[in-house]
């Protein structure tokens, strides 16, 4: 078996206008995308893929797309630490399994594509999918970076992420309330469903926020402020948007005022 | 005097490959880029701006570049923290004088652009810049993301920069040593001349770093391995690059084994 061509394309957080030159070359090379079915994807980001696909891609160059089924997770949160992590390795295991059975059987010299939201370096598995699909399979990858919500955040705000000569510390919601610590800097989360900034505001009254509901997308909301002031009225809008799209993305900094 | 429209244009670590559809949008908008005339500009970046927009820019859309001389930078980066963002605070402001009599001198109607080195975002004046000129004249300010420096190391290496569920912490050498700590995640650092992470080989023997100079450029030189084993050949490899080029630009970024 040769080795297989797979182009990892970070393809923006949400507008076609993000994709970079060299995503639209990279989705020019691309035989074969390969899609998890994941029943969490609404269509209309399916949607949005597939209509940067026909937007960039050269008429005279066919491509397709190939889902490949999730395996059924059988990881149940509330296990013990041990169980849990390793069935979610078996999990990961099993996934390679399929995505490599997949690529073993599309034609050879079939260059195989991945397309990722936001940049593939941050908060996404495509990577780590692909180093264990080339653990089965040899696999020669081509990674793109591309626009992440957080700099189409401060974009839209028309900030900038570092206060003068600090760092800027990138996290999750999950961790937030335990990470957070004056000395971190600019601090942009992500993956918060919870809004758990909300619990900072005893311990920091006086943070700044500057959030994003579907960055670079048409339906974008911006919202910024005192985070004391304004946390009441982002977490009803962010109700309110998830009840009127049916889902919802959005991303946040935290500054404290100098 | 009316609103003048300006343009904030990432325009990537280094490769006109780096060009967004937003970003490629932007430039043939603009009628008038402003330049600070800087001593450390090396000719090559000064090319390569205009390469991009000779490739970007519609023919039909004239537009011209318009140097405005940069106020003597009395900062010594060694200074105490206070002093140094005292005196970064001040060569702002008369900046922001020129740029602004520059500007009201040009024609009614002109769209001012300003090209930008990797994202406004992160590391970078303009946008600081931007915000006081439009304290001294009137602007609407559009503001473009680019793909980092960071960003394209990620990609060049086919990394991912957080670890499963943990942060990414961007700062600078200045900063490094003071501020390392396990828990920060992986630790991308910018602006550091001096590979300051030689300084945390006795802190954290096992710190594993992804190091890129140019990265994105035809010239780009990767590295990677154990910190201990090699910070010296990075060091040499700078050092000789800066020697061979005249200049050198680099990023990495830190990560502890889980």
């Amino acid at each position: 078996m040769s080795v297989r061509r797979v182009q990892v394309i970070g393809i923006g957080a949400g507008s076609p206008e993000h994709l970079t030159q060299q995503a639209i070359a990279a989705l020019n090379e691309v035989d074969v995308f390969l899609v998890a079915e994941k029943r969490s994807a609404t269509d209309e980001l399916v949607a949005l893929r597939k209509a940067i696909c026909e937007r960039f891609i050269d008429p005279a160059h066919p491509y397709r797309f190939v889902t490949v089924p999730d395996p059924t997770r059988g990881v149940d949160a509330d296990r013990a630490d041990a169980a849990y992590g390793e069935a979610v390795r078996d999990w990961h295991a099993a996934r390679a399994d399929r995505y490599a059975d997949t690529i073993d059987a599309l034609p050879e010299g079939a260059v195989v594509g991945f397309l990722v939201w936001g940049d593939p370096a941050f908060y996404d598995s495509t990577i780590r999918v692909v180093r264990s699909i080339g653990e089965r399979t040899a696999l020669s990858v081509n990674v793109i970076p591309g626009i992440s919500a957080f700099q189409a955040l401060a974009a839209a705000h028309g900030i900038v992420l570092h206060e003068i000569g600090e760092p800027v510390h990138i996290t999750t919601g999950r961790r937030l309330v335990t990470e957070w610590a004056p000395g971190l800097g600019t601090v942009v989360v992500m993956l918060d469903g919870h809004l758990t900034c909300r619990d900072l505001v005893p311990l920091a009254p006086d943070l700044q926020i500057h959030w994003g509901a579907y960055v670079g997308m048409p339906q974008q909301e911006l919202r910024a402020g005192r985070l004391a002031d304004v946390i009441d009225e982002i977490t009803g809008l962010r109700a309110a948007l998830r009840e009127r799209h049916g889902w919802v993305m959005d991303v946040y900094a935290l500054t404290s005022p100098r």
